[in-house]
């Protein structure tokens, strides 16, 4: 622990109770105005694993849910958690972020998750969703390929990413208005996927919405994830669409893929949208 | 209110403390061994409106996300709620839904949900999903024209459901194998929809399961909705689907077009799925 960027971002320390823990987010993940909302999941479920897996039979989040109250800040952040139903096969469990500010304690997300083995549930495989075909890695566009591939992040410098061409044309100006975006994703300093790393690879492509020419803040409101498998070594193919955009709200789902072509991943989540104002274009 | 049976079965009054709700369940929105997990979370969303929308200014669940954590009896419930977020145009609040049985207070459903106003939402409407083709309901089969139609539910006399003909093959043993299920819905007594019971209506029709051939219990463990709109008097045309079903649990997806064919509920659920024991199946 604590050698891979993803680890130490995720890292927990014991809080001054038991179920509570420490951690500290720092800024290297940052988009936009906030931390990545998907390192924010990791540390809830790594919490909620510590309280559900005391006896190592339920590691991973099979569904986790995330409403986000306020934009997290680089600083130290307290995860609390309850158990709310430990089962046979499966456990249910509670967690909240919760930074200090000038006002006092303010709530950054609260979550739900159930917990299970995912080693027992590889078979029977009945029916799942195939890989969309893309061009290889090699053949899509990568940060050093393109100067308007760098958004006012850090979270970029955190991973290697390639964009499929065809859902590229937003860079220039061109959304493809088709609600996707497609691409090769891995960490890049080389850690190998797992499924806490899902829970963020699942948040860590562009908006969906600048494929629609919606190039501004899209903060989540709610993000919900389902894990059917753990993930293969190697590229993991992230796929996000967007089928509704209404009333300064979207659904963004994305989906992701292993090396094997087996989905590993999926989530659905409502985000707010607007342009920017000129004050912040202006920052970018 | 109370002249409508959906309204009587998600009736809340007060209970021993600010936020506190008591509910009674009652047994005639049975299905299978339990009370139809769509009442429970009409009475979520019942109990936050309360503490969400004292001012009148966010009535309507936007996203709403239960977490189910035991099987629910006929008998008195206790609804609690906590505020978590009270904003401008959007304000986020938990609820938890708990019933007494012999061993003591036993928690059913936790959720979390975000409260707004949907008539601030209506436009721009940018992308939504088209409603799919579907014989109209004097085409489709009701429960009336099938005698297999007759699941050990009470659910099915608070409602006028009418299944495609193309999505009954299950009913005689010959499910299409494609995991949809599609139907045109509404209440017996003639209450019209509005955002309360759309998230009846996304858990109402019959487990998508059905017409893969699976034909047992299929548990909810995580459900979560978003409403983009109010819905229209008149039919419902609720889809279900499923992409993928893995090692004993499944992802079944709801999406709801009222009478003007506007996308206005669409939800996601993860639930377990397992074929009856011999003795289960007896008591069918």
């Amino acid at each position: 622990m604590g050698t891979f960027d993803f680890d130490r971002a995720i890292t927990l320390e014991p809080g001054d109770q038991p179920g509570r823990f420490r951690g500290e987010l720092d800024g290297s993940w940052i988009i936009g105005n906030g931390i990545n909302g998907g390192i924010l999941m990791g540390m809830g479920a790594l919490a909620l694993r510590r309280v559900l897996d005391e006896d190592g039979r339920h590691p991973d989040p099979l569904a986790l849910t995330a409403y986000f109250l306020s934009p997290s800040a680089p600083g130290a952040v307290v995860v609390g958690t309850e158990v709310l139903r430990a089962g046979r096969t499966m456990s249910t469990g509670q967690f909240s972020l919760t930074q200090v500010d000038a006002s006092g304690p303010v709530e950054r997300m609260r979550g739900l998750a159930t917990f299970g083995d995912l080693t027992e549930r590889v078979e029977p495989l009945l029916r799942t969703e195939p890989a969309p075909p893309m061009p290889p890695p090699e053949g899509c566009l990568g940060k050093d390929d393109e100067p308007r591939f760098r958004p006012r992040s850090t979270l970029l410098d955190r991973m290697d990413l390639r964009l499929d061409p065809a859902s590229t044309g937003w860079l220039r100006g061109e959304p493809s208005q088709e609600g996707v975006i497609r691409g090769w994703l891995r960490f890049a300093d080389g850690r190998e996927p797992d499924v806490l790393s899902l829970l963020w690879a699942l948040d860590a492509l562009p908006p969906v919405a600048f494929d629609l020419g919606l190039i501004g803040w899209t903060p989540t409101l709610e993000f919900t994830s389902h894990l059917p498998a753990h993930p293969a070594p190697g590229w993991l193919q992230v796929v996000v669409t967007t089928g509704n955009v209404a009333g300064g709200l979207m659904e963004e789902d994305a989906r992701i893929w292993d090396s094997t072509g087996r989905l590993v991943a999926l989530s659905r989540q409502l985000c707010a949208w607007r342009l920017p104002r000129p004050d912040e274009r202006d920052q970018e």
